[in-house]
């Protein structure tokens, strides 16, 4: 396999000199009906990826396709799905694709199949979840489990808490829901304190998720909640189970109920299809519903193989925002769901986006002289229109566009008002800000012109459930995936987090050696 | 008073030469204990402003202060005050920090004296808040209102749900809290149908919110509740109050138990501190709560006539606004606070900067040739460290940093684990952020390499109570202010919003005029 620079490729002079015809991109004479029913690729689990709102002409998919071979970027995937160590800082592979099905040659480390230790993991928790509806399970007084909190930060609580909300509605709607989840995260005391306050702890079972074991402000958290367990007589251990890794000191230890197992190759922010995320979505919704959105996500790997950009929507989608970072120099993405599902979502994708392609070394460790990750912030639509929109709008600088929306709402609960029912106003609303963003509006009096020229591409489908919800993770996942391949760094590791951690550890010891950061400890009342 | 655009001022070319010193800001020789010390303005309620860790030299201070005398901003903040037509593009004054105090002459229109008005609205809504917790109101079976469920979208939401959500667990922990709030603002049916299956109807009491009374999303969801409400056998008008203009079809209507009222100069992102805000805060922690949340605001108000930008920290943290984006060349700001009572806090100010200054006219509607507001996104600390922080370290552009934090929780509810507590790790990691990001560290593996030299503030305090998120809002409110006044722009219109609203209205007519509008409207269904 070839691993160089984006700079150094054939194809990034002639994107280069090619993003001058974005100046020459006329949204209002292009983007009619007939090019949002071309530029349409299929996703997996019903979705569609439209992006004929995209500057996106012959001559730049021509390229992106070019760069897609010339940076090798499926045989890299495939490498990836064979185990080939592609978290180079790290040493370590990246298996979170394995976790929800089998598209390279089986894993295979000192004789352990890892695929095989996945499905084990998976059908285990599967079978607890089950046991704890069929009550097998129960509080230390002999009460049913109500609710299940998750304790965890991170890619243990983003990613799973925004899957737990995407799917909250759907769930109720199809009397799927089994148990209310809450979640955990922060070290500020007053997160915790206010989430033990609202739940039945009698009925409350808690997963405790860190994959070394070492985490601070979940084990924090931890003896938080079980000092409030015991305190309310009720034995922890009956209360608690456990997501960590084989090595951990949290792994097979008796203060759980049970443990459930990842390893190093499934990074925090990949790790909503593994048991991070499969605990708390198999004991809300049952097993059968996670396993539907590992069915999704499998299917979307799977449609990432291809290698004609306009057939693979993963791949198309990542190019498109290389072509808008690195060429027409748009620093930021917003990402807006119509869809009140999806109101985590963004922040899950900040993480996903952020943490993976915020770097500025290629994955050899030397230094990248061009753009890499994007800043990723966003939040639902209708609310975003009346908030940041117009910024969006009439801002001086562009911010490119992912939407997502759906034919029907959730919980099928709905009213009409002058002739159309909600469901059809958000949609209403979703399809004019695309078009609005586009082609914008002349207007003589400057303060009301829309430039337009803003580009946008859409994701939708019939309705948001299991499988259209993992369908659109591993979207995003491998979206990730493929603009690290093309920007030659790793996207799996994130040693921009290890600095704060040591200055942490150097106030609490008292011993930081800085006196700048003595004298921000004593602002702040350390 | 003389409103010229920023590139058209003497200072501006002087800070344009300056700028190229940032490159020779050492932050690792610079940023010490002194400077921590000395470089801290005191802000309203207890509050500092920590600016120790920004690129600001003596020189860069000087040219600031040249440029808040240039471009005359306090002069103009009084004018605004005053009641001068601030909003030029729709011709009204801009009266927000009349809602909580009055800083300026009296403002008289047509023998109304409008100061008088918001404090009429502002007794009449405390006095309806402390009858309904005195029994004087309850549900229509009899049953005593427990619960208040804001409907609106925009600053009708944003705002008051971030003020809510950063006083709930104070008020929980000083016994203050009484009544619960939830919020409906998206016309995802989802949204509304999630928040009514959640809530006692019997015992919930609903605040209309629309200034206009026309707003689409807030009058669908009305029905939607009203249709709950009928449904359930309870009478709707004794389950609703309106907070909304005078002129408005809610105003006066016997389908309400009461109605507040806003004006035009109050905009929708400014309204936390009118009825808008109140109703909510009042209802659900007290009216003395919300008037020593007013009493915050309005000192940080008086502060902000200041014209020594080191004795002024919203004029301070402006400039330094403006020096980062027009000469430091930073596109984005993050607003980290390390307090999860302000979680929602940064998408509030996400709205109240982008919508107020996304704007590329100046107050003439001239085009402007230089950039205007930035991106602004955050989320709590110390989730954010595990999730996007690792582009804010070591990413390829440099985001701005604003930090956020206390000295004790608002619970008081702890645990000491490894030999401190959870607020004194919170803390300690805050500290430990601000020093990385800073001064970074030099590792000769360039994946672990921390270049630092990124800026950011602090805001702090002892506890976040009433006084204290007055006193942060307003500090936000007036640093968008002044940096408007900066870049001679209107930031008190949001005219990129129309555009949308009217597609919209054009798809709902099955006339939409626009072939791709169509093709939209058909692929998602409708």
């Amino acid at each position: 396999m070839n691993y160089i620079d984006f700079d150094k490729t054939a194809v990034y002079g002639k994107l280069e000199e090619h993003a001058a015809a974005f100046g020459s991109f006329d949204f209002n004479a292009l983007l009619d009906a007939a090019r949002v029913e071309k530029c349409r690729t299929p996703m997996a689990a019903g979705l569609c990826f439209s992006w004929a709102a995209k500057a996106l002409d012959d001559e730049a998919l021509k390229l992106l396709q070019a760069l897609a071979t010339e940076q090798e970027l499926i045989a890299k995937y495939k490498a990836l799905l064979d185990g080939e160590v592609m978290n180079t800082g790290e040493k370590r592979k990246v298996l979170h694709q394995l976790s929800r099905g089998e598209q390279g040659k089986p894993v295979i480390e000192n004789g352990k199949n890892i695929g095989e230790f996945y499905r084990k993991e998976l059908d285990r928790l599967c079978a607890f979840a089950s046991d704890v509806h069929g009550g097998k399970y129960k509080g230390s007084t002999g009460k049913p489990f109500s609710t299940v909190v998750q304790i965890g930060i991170g890619g243990s609580d983003l990613g799973p808490r925004a899957m737990y909300l995407a799917l909250e509605n759907w769930a109720v709607a199809e009397g799927k829901k089994k148990l209310d989840a809450k979640f955990i995260s922060n070290v500020d005391p007053d997160d915790a304190a206010a989430v033990i306050a609202a739940v039945p702890l009698e009925q409350s079972l808690f997963i405790l998720v860190s994959k070394s074991g070492t985490t601070q402000e979940t084990l924090a958290n931890e003896l938080f909640v079980k000092g409030k367990l015991t305190k309310a007589g009720l034995d922890s251990s009956k209360h608690m189970i456990a997501v960590t890794s084989e090595t951990s000191p949290l792994a097979r230890n008796p203060a759980y109920l049970d443990s459930f197992y990842i390893d190093d190759y499934i990074g925090g922010r990949y790790s909503s299809s593994s048991a991070v995320g499969g605990c708390v979505l198999s004991l809300a919704f049952g097993p059968q519903v996670f396993r539907e959105f590992l069915a999704g996500a499998a299917e979307a790997d799977k449609l990432a193989l291809e290698p004609d950009i306009l057939k693979n929507a993963a791949l198309l989608d990542a190019l498109t925002g290389v072509w808008e970072r690195n060429f027409l120099g748009f620093p930021y993405t917003a990402v807006l769901p119509y869809s009140q599902a999806l109101s985590r979502f963004p922040a899950h994708l900040q993480q996903l986006d952020m943490e993976s392609n915020g770097k500025r070394v290629n994955r050899n460790g030397e230094p990248v002289l061009y753009n890499t990750g994007p800043v990723v912030f966003g939040e639902p639509g209708t609310n975003g229109q009346h908030s940041f929109y117009q910024l969006l709008h009439q801002g001086t600088n562009i911010t490119p566009l992912q939407f997502v929306g759906f034919t029907e709402s959730q919980r099928r609960d709905d009213i009409t008002v002058d002739g159309s029912d909600s469901q059809t106003k958000l949609k209403a609303n979703l399809a004019a800000q695309i078009v609005a963003f586009a082609k914008g509006q002349r207007d003589e009096n400057l303060n009301k012109n829309f430039s337009g020229r803003r580009p946008s591409s859409l994701i939708y489908g019939k309705r948001l459930g299991p499988a259209a919800l993992g369908s659109l993770l591993a979207h995003f996942e491998n979206k990730v995936m493929f603009q690290g391949f093309v920007w030659n760094i790793n996207s799996f590791d994130q040693e921009g987090v290890q600095l704060g951690k040591i200055l942490t550890k150097k106030v609490l010891a008292e011993n930081s050696g800085d006196s700048a950061l003595d004298a921000y400890s004593k602002i702040l009342g350390i």
